[in-house]
This record gives C-alpha cells, sequence and structure tokens, in this order.
C-alpha cells in the first residue's frame, strides 16, 4: 500500500472513532499544521488504530487509560472518551478504566478524567 | 463488608491475575512495609480489580497501557504483563497495547516495554 | 473496624483538612461518580491521611510538593494549598516547598504552582 | 562575579529572550515571590542561558523541545516559543522540534504545542 | 554574599544532608562535569536547602515526596532517604511519606520507593 | 513515495544518526517485535528526521533535551548521546544540553543524563 492509501484509510478510522468532533478538530490542525494533520491521520490512525490483532474498542479504553494517568492531554482525553462512545463502548466501562486508573496515575489525575467524563457525557446528552 | 473480608477477596484477586509471581512480591513487600502490602491487596486488588462494570482482561491490558506511557514501573508492567498472560492475554493483544502506546508515551516507552514483555514471555517458555 | 466506620473517619478528615471548599468538590464528585467519591473519602482520607506515625501539617507539606512536581493536577494542588492553611500551616512555609520543588518538578512547575498560591492567598483574604 | 551581577546579567538575558512579554510575566512573579523571580533571573537567566559552548538559539529550540513533551507548562512553553522568534529562529523551525517531540512526549503534547505555536505566532501578526 | 560564599555554603548544608555519601557522589559528579556539580551545590544546597521559613527536616520529606512521584530519580531518592535519617528523621515517617504517595504518584511508584528505602535502612545496619 | 521507499529512507538515516549501534539495537527489536522495528524506522528515521527545515545537528540535541526531561528512557539517551556525537555535535554542546535540562526536568534528570553520557564518552575513547 502507498501513502496516499494509508491516509484515507486513516480518516474512514477517525471518522470511525471520533465522527464529526474529530474531523473538527484535524480540519484545526490542517489551518496550525499540514503537515502534522497528514502525519496524525496517516501514522496514528491509517497504521496503528488500523492494525489487525486487537479490538478497536479495546484499543480506545487503552488510550482513555494512558491519557488519564500522563494527565496532560485534556482535549485528547475528551475526544477520546467520546471516540469510546462513539464506538459503542458504555459509561460505565469509560467510569471504570478511569477509576482503576487512580492506582497508576494518582487520585487527581482519576478525578480530572472523571469530572472531563461528565462534560462529555452531558454534552451529547443535549 | 468488613476490611477483613476486603483483604481476603484482594488475595485472590491477587492470586487470579499474578499467581505465584505476585505472591512473592508482595511477601517480600510484606517484610519491607506489611502496611502498605495491606493496602495494596486490601485496595488495589480487593477494591478497584473487584468491582463490576468491566472485565478483568480489559483491566488488565488498561494497565499494561498505563504502566507503559507512564515508563516508571518496570517491575509493575513485567509483573502485570505476566498477569494479562495468566488471564489468558494472547501475546499478541499485549504487544498490540505496547506499539499503542507509542503514540502517547513515546517511542522509547514503546520499545522498552517491548522488550520487558520479550523477557516475559521467555521466561514462560522455559 | 468496617468500611461504613472508614468511611464516616474519612469525612471527618476531609473536612478537618479541606472545611467547606474540600465538601463542595466532593459533593460534585459524587454527583458525577458516587463510587469514587466514595473511595477517595474511604480510601486517601479515612485510611492514608488518618495514619499515624506522621504529622498531618508535614503529610499535607508533601502533598503540596508532590503535586508541584507533577504539574498535572492544579485543581487539586489549590484544594491542598487551601487545606495546608486550614492546618494552620504558613503562606510562608507553602512557599518554600514550591520553591523547593524547581529543583525537581523544573522551574515551570514551581512558577505555576506559586502563581496558584498566590491566587489561594487572594481568595481567603476577601 | 557577585550575586548582583548575576542578576543583572540574568535581567540582560531574559530582555535578550523574551523582550516585554518576559519583563511583564517576571514582574507578576515579583509581586507574587520576589525570591523566586530573584532566583529564576540569577540562576536560569544568569547563569544556565548565559553559559558559553552552546548557542542561544539551540538552547532555545532544545527548551521549547523539553516544555513541549513535558506537557504541564503551558505559559513557560508559549513564552519560550516567543522567546525563539525573538531571536530570529524561524516559525518552521519551531514547528518542526514540535512535530520531532511526538517521538518522545506522545503525538498529543506535539498537538498542544502546535496550537500553542498557532497562537503566538498569530499574536504577534496583530 | 559572594559566589564563593554560597559554594562554601552549599557544600556545609550537602554535608548536613549526605555526609559522607554526599560527598562520594558530588566527587564523581565533579570529574563527569565540574561545573553541574559546582551548580548544584551552590544553586541546590546553598541557596534552596538554607533558605529561611522551612526547617530542614520537612524539607527533605518535600524531596523524598517528589523523588517517588516522579519515579525517575532511584539514586536520588535513595540518597536523600539516606539524608533524611542522617537529619534524625525516623524509618517510620519516611515510610509514612512514601505510602501517601501512592495517592499521587501510583502504587507502583511507592512500591518501588519502599524497597529503596529498605535498602537503605539495611545498608545503615550493616 | 511508497512505504518500502520510506523505510529504506529510514534505514539510512538510522545509519546516519546511530551508526553499528543502531543497527544493532534494530536487530533485537526485530527479534522481539518485527513490525515495531519497521515503525519506528519508517515513521521516526523514515519520516520524522528526514524531514526539511530544521538541520540534524539540532534535531538531535532537541532529542537529547526531551530524553533528558523525561527520565524514563536511559537507553534511548544513551543511543541519542552517542547519535549527536556521530553527527560530530561536540561533547560540549552535549553536556550543555543536559545541564540547562535541570531547569525543566529537575536537577536529578540532568545529574542521570550526564553520568549516562559520560558513559558512552568513556565508551567511545576505548
Amino acid at each position: 500500500m502507498d501513502l496516499a492509501g494509508r491516509y484515507n484509510r486513516g480518516l474512514e478510522k477517525l471518522d470511525e472513532i471520533h465522527a464529526g468532533l474529530g474531523k473538527q478538530v484535524m480540519e484545526r490542525l490542517k489551518e496550525v499544521c499540514p503537515d502534522f494533520e497528514r502525519l496524525t491521520t496517516e501514522f496514528a490512525y491509517g497504521e496503528i488504530y488500523n492494525r489487525p490483532g486487537l479490538d478497536l474498542r479495546t484499543r480506545q479504553l487503552c488510550t482513555v487509560a494512558a491519557l488519564t494517568v500522563l494527565g496532560n492531554g485534556a482535549p485528547q482525553l475528551k475526544a477520546h472518551i467520546n471516540g469510546a462512545l462513539n464506538l459503542g463502548i458504555s459509561t460505565q466501562e469509560i467510569v471504570e478504566v478511569i477509576i482503576q486508573m487512580a492506582l497508576y496515575g494518582g487520585f487527581h489525575c482519576a478525578q480530572n478524567a472523571l469530572f472531563l467524563a461528565a462534560e462529555v457525557f452531558q454534552e451529547r446528552q443535549r
């Protein structure tokens, strides 16, 4: 497969996970730095999230786990919580992952992530 | 349920995830700081890992994700990779989680975690 | 002691450290995720902060130190600076801990924490 | 050289890198904690950034790299991106450093830093 | 006070906290990078640890807290646990600080720090 | 350009930066996880390090900066210090970057990186 194929595959995966909101962020990123938009779409979504060997729902929850414990990517954590819901993961499953992360990133990281998750859940109910 | 019940429930969960090796670490921890062994068993294993709402296999992979991106808990990452295998998670699934974490914790964290995973896989083949 | 006892003990400790503001945060957390409110109260405040062997003032300053160097828990750092003042720790002692943390978390983390501390000090003077 | 000399040397270096905006931050810091303003000026700018053996432009880009991957110092990252431009570093060079940091601090850290950089670039065009 | 005075004051403070072992590390550091040995002695020990407004024992425990949650400075954590003992801080107080840090840096960081502390305690009993 | 082209371009860049030692690490990585070896070569070396707009020497020093402050990738930091020397960067420049990082990642991270750098410098003198 060539690089254009990978980019298109990335766009599809991005749409599958993040739907409209993902597209919006990537459009803003494209304005700011088109190369990084391309690299993210190609590599993160066209390559990594497209790999076989692990289902997309588990991938998504692992990303929620990672961003919770690092505690330095609030916009991305919100986006990936949204993505998890788009994939049919329940609010309860998301909350459970975040609670568990208190053991690894500290209670403050879990608390902050829970407040972000609550924002996402509310925004979708409107 | 009282605290003694929670501790025993923790010991069972610890055994389910980590089997003999987990017990070994906890015995060493008990010698060094019995209170922290109790708190870890009670809270992490008796409380958090025992919660409903998320299956234990997904919990385990989320922990592998978290310890990979933090990159500051090699002994615990090895223990949880071992635990993942004990729960019937395939080596491929573990490897996929770690590869994906390159996106969040950096390629160096994923590389280090893959070398640790390879050590664990080899130790179990003997 | 049973778990209900631990929860109540946690509420008391929470009140001792954080007074009204702590209660407010925990009420919001309860709405968002009642289980995590319970776990935090029980474990962090009912268990850890209640342990003998170290006075509460030193515990509080160590928490200020930890949240300063991690630099990923601004709301919690503000809450714990407030808590430190509630326990009778002087503004000077808090400032000294934060300055010292420049050595471990970087000058930017100390600077950010000092600005947060200044906000807390001002809010209390009103 | 005595300490007063170092402080003055720091003020000059601060002005060379950060110009008016740097002075503004340091004035606010002086109000909040005069000792930390002095320590930062003396040590960071009077001592470290004044060292021979590495040109100031490379120093500045290394700082942008460090603050990007840590992801916990947004105000300082903005200030140092500004500083880089003040030293004649091109927007392209700054963007390249940030993109590269996706490999070490994660894609989310690079994305956040690119959005901060875009803010800085726009503010200066006004 | 001039810089030479600050360096000497740093050497004294270093000796007060770390005694013989600290000197040994600084001698090795001097061979590797004499400037960084000087900067550390002058700034960290001659300036920060010499500041009034907070007693040295509390400073030392805050450093143990910081290095525990960061989890990326094992040699320095061992050195500062040693330093805490040199200042008359009890093993119990050190252990309590580390246990508490499980709440902020994760259980794995506290566990690793407890094993390091146990090594230090044993080395001193010989 | 297709993906095979990118992989080969990555191998060349890898060789330019890391020479024989880099190849050795990648061979070990290939045994452990051939996909991650390919992804690293393709993306990190074939894509990012091959980008125009910033010279390779500055890129290399920025990586040394990043790995120093994160403090969780000792093998990679050693490899990139080696790579910096391969590109003709002087030991003094490397040491200056590391010293400066004390301001952002803490003195302990700078100290650990200096000891690693000294190891690399010595290994090359043999």
